[in-house]
Parts: structure tokens; C-alpha cells; sequence
């Protein structure tokens, strides 16, 4: 029977041991569901991205040792990296074939390189040409188990569909399809992939698996990495595909084996990871779309996004090892969302909220704090600022009440991290920061103050799609028969930082479902200030919200980490243009 | 008159209006020194490194136009991005010729593109795989004025030497070796460069220079850029090298024009440069160099380092318009020499220093603060954090009580940084943080504390070269009559963070002349933790500090920009393996 597993695996990047030891799990768990051969991930047995571990002395050979050591259950296509070789080269991304042979094996040595990644990514997200020497016409045809697999790795598939930003000087899927038509028969096209999420990235992804398996006219199957690993989030959604259109995706946000029957699509399977700590969010639904169904219903759902960023925290803590984490609640919707993520993350017990009201707190912001951490059922702490910020203003009065009234509204934020960094390391948990992309864009927090934390689960969500996370956990709660946790008070208040008497948001920036819309027009869509205003926004608000999110871009340097989720996010998937070009090109200094 | 003028410019990145005045300045008085032609640096319309800037639509239209609008004295060769020839390509990095036309040129259009990058470095602080396409065989022979030149980018002549540290597919000191062979009358090869400084870097890129004259038997001119662009220094140096190996050398940290007479090499000029705000540290000297100098001595000096973090300092506050500063003195070394830094930048009068004395501070921190801040002239104000302090403890006693230890140690030092964020933001002043590379290697500092600022002049700076530039700044002071800033106590006093009672440096690090030597050979050599064993190393010593290396890193990560002066710096020009490795390889979390 021509079955094929695709592991869609969490690794660790750089635990070696820890991916072997997964693999071999997931492999057990492919032969169980009858899968003949199996294909990991990208660089499954490193993870993905490496990055500079590729550098460290031995790192690679260690690695290729630790994939050609997989007990395999089945015979499979592992993706490891590979020695370069020679001293001046770089090392190559490949994939080698591992495991029993089996009596149709053709007797070729275990443990063979099949194939080396041609195109190496080197735009947004991606530095491959930094770390890896392409290779040139490798992996056409392999046997492996009882059958013949096209072999490619990732980007290698995506020049052909015309979904890379630049172009390349050759064409993998092309030089598959020159010795299909010199008559090898192959029995698919498997892709080992570590393909980044975004919002609306699936429908993409479907449309260059469907353009190559058209071109090539046998199956393709793609093996996506899952999970997170600091900023960059994988969906999963493992993919088969059959020349005429019809496709199977395997769940998103979850470890596990999809296995593939090449003949009867509708035999395929979904067995979900065994591991005791997998990655377990959403559905566990196996779906099949019609050629005519071009997979956008996938995109952009708000589930997807509630998923997205408690896997982006989730994998994030169990990876590091942290157990426990404590955050500031202001009662305002960021916090009470930021709460709500936390929980689902590591659980409430493990999640402490702490109040921190001054003088310009509102009445409502210890309550609905109170509100959100005691319907999550997570421990709460009330510490008054006031004390310390008088104890400031002893000290530093005149300092305050002759400069920029900035300085003495950035006291107050500080306080408030000193707090919550004090809770953080008094107790080995990590501080959570709770800002969303739209105050950040703008510089609408301090640094130091509420930028202060180890990951930021908001950094790349708009205002608005905060609030409609919100009412996916309040309602989520509701099915379950728990308390809403975000309040209606949160809900409905106008939101404001508190840091001055009767401060609010819109005093500064414009309303946020304006901000928004500014923001993803030049940020996701690319549009200059003119061509904004050509298609209908106001010109005033269009270039003061360009020129803050020009002036505070060395603030999004220092955000921690947090899960992409948007076409463009801030912070490592950027690379920054000059600190000083930014200051010199706006009027203020570092806040 | 065979002469060509090479424009050692300070470019301030992406202002290609300043950029384009400033090469119409250096061409100015490139005229008048008797150059019959002149060359730039590499991009330099934008500056270097462009960086995400090519990304922004019509940025690289904007610069290739204010490259061709240049009023040019002489014909010259300028560095300038140059469009992508299509949606899907990358822009080129590349070289126009400007100017009127002299009697002798042939009648080709002005402004017309004369060569193309052709190897794109993709390593250590490069990243231009990234954003430019490579071009092949461009620039082999080219006239402007009077003259052929060979035109060469950068990095397009150090494959020939031998010294990148991985391979390329071609050689374009070899393509031009070919032309030379086919009999093309070629008066010098130029090469427009953005070489960046280390202190170990002029000796390699001399090295070069040798080779590509001895190959080509024809003069070779290198005009590289100068001055501070975040952390990436460059010193200039600009080079002329005769196949005899006979070498003249422009001035480090100096902006200006070395004009170099090819048939006379002792009739060359080194030309200051008359911008009003044009760069000058160091001496206005033009070396030459006989053929078996090999160049090392002008590498490593105290100098040369202190120069160095001087440029990156000023080059920073200058180009980001940034008038004034302020740092915490404690009292100790590190403080203190970021002081004289910070004063040598931009003047005493506009450098305030802040004592923060707690109970833990010892009798010496106060006097020696003040002793430097007088001695330099710089503005000095005592703020003790002691009633702060009490108040934090007040609301937070039994966290910190019941917690670890080092949660009570940072308040004390995010109270400091506080405080001078304060006093930053109250002014538009920049704070300036004062850490040595040392104690941020092994995460002896606090993040939002000791480590919060704008720019970190000494974080490439090891401990006790730390030391070293006391002396130098003693010295120096001495040498024009005025009082030494580092006094006598503190270059006397064992180190010490001063966060609990009789703390000191060394009860928790080794004594810092084992721990420097550790971390460069570690860091600087890339040798193991065995190499290093054998090496003569104590053991224990060895695996604590790298211990330490990798628990900190994700601190790292969050220190403003500093100089890079070594061979490997920390922050940018390191691609960071995701911080969740770094966490998970440690027992230890965020602190």
C-alpha cells in the first residue's frame, strides 16, 4: 500500500537528543497508523531556525549523527543540516534516509544523504544564505521504503509557483519534471518544510503545493514544523495534494503523524502526538478541500489567531522551562486579554496578576482586574505605586516639574515594572508584557516601564483584534460555563494609560479602529503616505501616525519577543535600519 | 597628471540629501588638492549599511538620483544603490560616473552606471545576499577623466586574497587580471569600500591590498568610509598600495580626501576634510608603509581604541541629533571612563553625571564621582536612592524577603536607572550606559537597571582594557595640563557593583585579568571549552564563565548599540539563536 506519514513536529531548536527523541516517537506512531515511509520537517533533528548554533564548532556534525541515529520504525526522509565540505564553505540543509531496509529497498546504505535544499530564502523572516551553501539538482528521484520520492526542502517548491519575492537561477521542480517526462516514475513529491505562519499565509501555501503537483502530475506532500520558537510561529497544517486539486490538511497548532494514502485520499489519517508535553491547541480535524476550494477559509479566523498566540507563549515557556508567570493588570482590556493568553498557556495557577493603581487610577481598574484574574483563577496581588512614586517626587521633584511632563509619566510605568520585575525574579517566573502592535507602533509605552518583560504575547496583535480576542475568551468561557474574564466594564471603557489626571488614549493617537487600519495599510500592505491618502484616508492623521511609528522605532527594538501573526510583525522578522537614522529623521529622543 | 582623489567620507545613513552636500564638499576640495579624478566610498549617497531603507519603495530611485545630481569638481566614481531590473530582483550596489566631462573622456554618456557589486557578503555584520542581487563582470575597465580604472566594490577583491570566510563562484580581480592580459592600458584599480573596523582588521585589509596590486601590476586604490553608524565603526584608512608593495595610508577616524599621485607616490596629500561638523579624532597623518611593513603595528593600539569608542559615541549624538547626556557614576572604573568617553564626544558641558549613593555605597563613591565629573568639567549631581529604596521595601519587603536575593540587588539598580531616565527624559538627553564587555558577557548588570540607555560606548570593551583607557585618559589630560579624571582610588579599589553589604566583583566572577583572557579566547579565538583546558586554562574557571556566557545571552540581546572595536562584538553583528535556547540550555530564568 503507497502510505506515507508526514511528521508535523514541535522541536526544540539546538536540544539534539530531545528531537531525536521525538522523532523516534512520531515514528513509532507512523508505523502504528500503517504509514510505509515517513518524512520529518525541515532540519527536524536541529529545529528550525538554527541561526548561529550552525556556527558553533561540531554543531553540525553533531546533529547529522543524532538524525542517522534515529531508531526508525519505518524507513523516513529526516531533515538534518549538513558538514560543508570544506573549511570555506558553508554547511548544506539537507535530508537523509534512515531506518530498516525493507526487502524492496534496493540495498543502497542506510543513513544516505538524499537530497540538499537548493533555494535558500533570504528575505523577511528568513537568513538562509547566511548559514547554508545551496546545493544544485540534488534530490530528482530517491527511493526510499517501496517507493520513489522527488525530494525538496522547503523554499525549494516555491520559485516554481512564483511566491518568492526574488527570484532564483534554477527551478527544483522543474528538473523533477524533465526526469518525469525522461520516463522515472515517481510516486510523489515530498517537501520537508518549515514554513512560517501568518494569518494569511494557508492559502498561499495551498496554491504553490497545488501548482506542483499539477506541473508534476503525481502527488506532493508537504511536512510542516509546528509550534513556536520565540517570535516565529508554524502552523502545521501538513499538506497533501493530488494533481487534480484535491487536497487533505492536517490540524493546525497540533504535534502529530498525518498519514497520506496516495491511492485513496479519503484512507488518510490524523494520529495525534503521543508525547506527553505536545502541542495541543485547536481542533484535531483532518479536512479535505475540493479542487475548487482555495483554502482562504483557513485564513485569518479569529480561532486561529486565539491559537496562534497561546501557542506563540505556550511553546515558548515550556521550551525555555519556565513554569510560572506574573504580569501587571491594569483593568484595561491589554492586561485582561495578556491575563487570559497566560492562563490558557500554563494554566491559571501558574499565572500571577498584579495591580499596581497610583493616584490616577481609575475606580474601575482594581475591580476589573480583580474581575478577569478571579474568573481565570489566577492568583492576585494588590501593590499601590503611591508610596514609591511619592518617594520619587521627594527626590526627583524639580527634575519632574521642569522638563517634559513625558519624564514624570514614565516614573509611574517604571515603578510598575520594578514591581513586576521584582515578583519576576524573586520567584524564577517570567514578567509578561501586555502591549498590542497598535501602541507600539506608535510608542504609546515605555521603555523600561511596561515594555519591561521575556515575551510579549500581544506585540503583533492590532487594538481591535485585542478586543475581538477578548470576546472569543469571553465566549469560549461562556460554552464552558465559567465566568467571563474580561469585564463589560473592560470592554466598554475608553482606554488610557492612567498616567496623568483624565488621561485617554485619544488624546494622543487617533480612535483605534482609524490607527489600525493606517497601520495595516503601510505595514502589511506596503502603501506610502500618498497613496494612503489617494485611497481615501485623512491626510492629517495619515502622516502623524507615520512620523510616531518613524520616531519610536528604536522602541520596538527593545520589545521582547512575541508571536508573529501578521504579515509583517516588528522586531527580528525586520531588520533594523540604523538606531540613529530613526532619531535623526524625528524630533525626540529615546523615551 | 595621474592623481585620484579617494573621498573618505562620514555618511549619515538614508540622508541623501546631507550625503549628497557632503560629496560635493570632499569633491570641492578634491579639485582643489589636484586630484584629475576622485572615487567614494561604497554607497556612499546613503551611507553604509542601508539596510530594511532598500526596502522602502523609491528609496533606491531617490539615491541613484541624488548620486547623478552630485555637482562634481572633478569626474568622479560615486557609490549608489542602483534599481532592480524587475519586480522580482534585488537592487544592485553599485558604482556612476559623475562630472563634467574633460577633454580626454570619450564621449560616453555623464552619469552612467560603471560597475556592480559582484560578491555580496553574507557573514559576521554583512547581510547583503539580503538586499542586493550580485552582478558578474561588471566594472573591468573604465575611463573617467583622463583614466582607466578597473572598478571594484568592497568585497569584490578580498576572494582573490583569500580572506572571506566562505567561497564564491567567481573572482573579479581575476576578470581583471584577464583584461590586463588582453592587453587593456589600465592606470590603477579602484575599489569603493565600506570595510569595517576591528582591532585586529588594518593588517588583513592591507594584506589584500598587496595582493590584488601584485596581481594586477597596477596601482590599487582603496577609499573606505569613515566614522560611527551604530555599532559598526569604520576607520577609514583609506589605502593606495603599488604592486612594489610600497602602501600610503590615510588617516584613521578622519574625515577628508587622500589624494594619490600614481606616478609619485611620496607627492600624495592627505586633505582634511572643511565640513563644519566633519569628523576628527586622532592624527592628521599620512603614512607610507615600505613593502615589508606589514602594517600590524598600526593595529591594537590604546590610541586606536580609544579613538575608536570616541567616534562611535560622537558619530552617534551627532547623527542622531542628540546635544546632550547623562550616566549614573558610581564612583568606579567603568563609570568613570564612560564619563571621559562621553566628555571627549561632546564636550564636558554637555554631559551630566549623576551619584546614586545607597546605604551599600562605600565612602570613596561619592568623592571619586565627583573628582572625575570636576576634573572633566561636566555637570554633577548627587541623588541618593536611599528614601526610594526604603519605599519600594516598604510595599514590597516580603517578596523580596522570601525571594532570591538578587531581585532585592536590581531594584536598588533599576532605582538608578530610573533616575536617569528621569533626568534623560525631563532634558531630551540620552542616557548613556556604562557596562564593560566583560561584566555583559557573564549578565553582571541588571536589565532596566545598570543597562538601560541609548548607547553603550564600552560594551565592546573588555575590563581591563577598561583600565587601559583610564591611563590613556589620564595621560592625556596630564599631557595638557589639567587635572586626571580617573583618580588614584579609583583605578585602587577592588571592583564592585555595591548592591549588597562588602559586595564584591570577584566573589562571584574570577579576578577579571583570567576572566578577559577566558571570554577572548572564547569569544575572539572560537575555542572550546577543552581547547581552552588544554590550553593551560583552569577547568573549573572555564566552564563557569561559559556557563555564565550562555544563561546571560538573552541579556544581551537588550543592550543599546555600542562600538564593536573587537572581532566579535556582541548584539548586531551575532544572529541571535532564539532566546528560548539560551533559557532552556540554562537553570536560570530572565533576571
Amino acid at each position: 500500500m503507497r502510505t506515507v506519514s508526514l511528521l508535523q513536529m514541535d522541536p526544540k531548536v539546538g536540544d539534539l537528543g530531545g528531537n531525536a527523541a521525538r522523532l523516534e516517537g512520531l515514528l513509532q506512531q507512523a508505523a502504528e497508523a500503517g504509514g510505509a515511509v515517513a518524512v520529518s520537517t525541515e532540519l527536524a533533528v536541529c529545529g528550525y531556525p538554527p541561526r548561529d548554533l550552525l556556527l558553533e564548532s561540531d554543531f553540525v556534525d553533531r546533529a547529522l549523527a543524532a538524525a542517522l541515529e534515529v531508531t526508525a520504525s519505518v524507513p523516513a526522509l529526516i531533515g538534518t543540516p549538513l558538514p560543508s565540505a570544506s573549511v570555506r564553505q558553508r554547511p548544506g540543509n539537507g535530508v537523509v534516509r534512515v531506518g530498516r531496509s525493507s526487502g524492496s529497498l534496493t540495498g543502497q546504505a542506510e543513513g544516505q544523504v538524499v537530497a540538499r535544499k537548493q533555494l535558500l530564502p533570504t528575505y523577511d523572516v528568513f537568513d538562509e544564505a547566511r548559514y547554508f551553501e545551496p546545493a544544485h539538482r540534488t534530490g530528482l528521484a530517491r527511493s526510499c521504503g517501496s517507493m520513489t520520492f522527488g525530494v525538496t526542502v522547503c523554499e525549494d517548491v516555491w520559485q516554481s509557483a512564483g511566491q518568492t519575492p526574488s527570484t532564483y537561477q534554477q527551478d527544483p521542480v522543474e528538473h523533477i519534471a524533465e526526469w518525469c517526462r525522461q520516463g522515472v516514475d515517481i510516486d510523489a513529491t515530498v517537501n520537508l518544510s518549515a514554513s512560517p505562519y501568518h494569518s494569511q499565509k494557508f492559502h498561499t501555501r495551498l496554491l504553490v503545493a497545488r501548482h506542483v503537483a499539477a506541473v508534476l502530475q503525481h502527488p506532493f506532500l508537504l511536512a510542516n514544523q509546528v509550534g513556536g520558537n520565540d517570535d516565529l510561529l508554524f502552523d502545521g497544517r501538513s499538506l497533501a495534494v493530488w494533481p487534480s486539486g484535491h487536497a487533505i490538511v492536517a490540524p493546525a497548532w497540533q504535534e502529530g503523524v498525518l498519514t497520506v494514502n496516495l491511492d485513496e485520499p479519503e484512507q488518510s489519517t490524523w494520529t495525534a502526538s503521543n508525547a506527553e508535553d505536545a502541542l495541543v491547541h485547536g481542533e484535531p480535524i483532518l479536512r479535505h478541500l475540493a479542487p475548487d476550494d482555495d483554502g482562504s477559509s483557513l485564513d485569518g479566523s479569529l480561532d486561529d489567531l486565539a491559537h496562534a498566540v497561546i501557542t506563540g507563549l505556550s511553546d515558548y515557556c515550556r521550551k525555555s522551562g519556565i513554569a510560572s508567570m506574573v504580569l501587571g493588570m491594569s483593568g484595561g482590556i491589554d492586561s485582561a486579554v495578556a491575563a487570559c493568553v497566560a492562563a490558557a498557556a500554563v494554566g491559571p495557577e501558574h499565572v500571577t496578576g498584579l495591580a499596581m493603581p497610583s493616584r490616577f487610577s481609575s475606580e474601575h481598574s482594581l475591580s476589573d482586574a480583580e474581575h478577569t484574574a478571579k474568573a481565570l483563577g489566577m492568583r492576585y496581588v494588590v501593590h499601590p505605586i503611591d508610596a514609591m512614586h511619592r518617594a520619587v517626587e521627594g527626590e526627583l521633584g524639580a527634575v519632574l516639574d521642569e522638563g517634559h511632563a513625558v519624564a514624570g509619566e514614565n516614573v509611574q510605568a517604571r515603578l510598575r515594572g520594578l514591581t513586576v520585575m521584582a515578583y519576576a525574579n524573586a520567584n524564577g517566573s517570567m514578567a509578561v508584557t501586555t502591549g498590542n502592535k497598535s501602541e507600539i507602533a506608535q510608542g504609546y509605552c515605555t521603555l523600561y516601564g511596561d515594555m519591561a518583560g521575556g515575551y510579549a504575547p500581544l506585540a503583533d496583535v492590532y487594538k481591535m483584534e485585542v478586543y475581538a480576542l477578548a470576546e472569543w475568551f469571553n465566549q469560549r468561557a461562556t460554552a464552558e460555563g465559567r465566568t467571563p474574564p474580561v469585564s463589560p466594564s473592560t470592554l466598554a471603557k475608553p482606554p488610557s494609560a492612567e498616567l496623568a489626571p483624565d488621561q485617554q488614549d485619544d488624546q494622543t493617537l487617533p480612535p483605534y479602529a482609524v490607527l489600525d487600519e493606517v497601520l495595516r495599510a503601510h505595514i502589511e500592505g506596503g502603501m506610502s503616505a500618498d497613496e494612503m491618502v489617494a485611497s481615501g484616508m485623512d491626510e492629517t492623521v495619515v502622516l502623524d501616525v507615520l512620523q510616531r511609528l518613524e520616531r519610536n522605532e528604536h522602541k520596538r527594538w527593545q520589545m521582547p519577543p512575541g508571536p508573529r501573526v501578521s504579515s509583517r510583525a516588528f522586531g527580528q522578522g525586520w531588520r533594523r535600519p540604523l538606531a540613529s537614522h530613526h532619531l535623526w529623521r524625528s524630533s525626540q529622543r529615546p523615551r
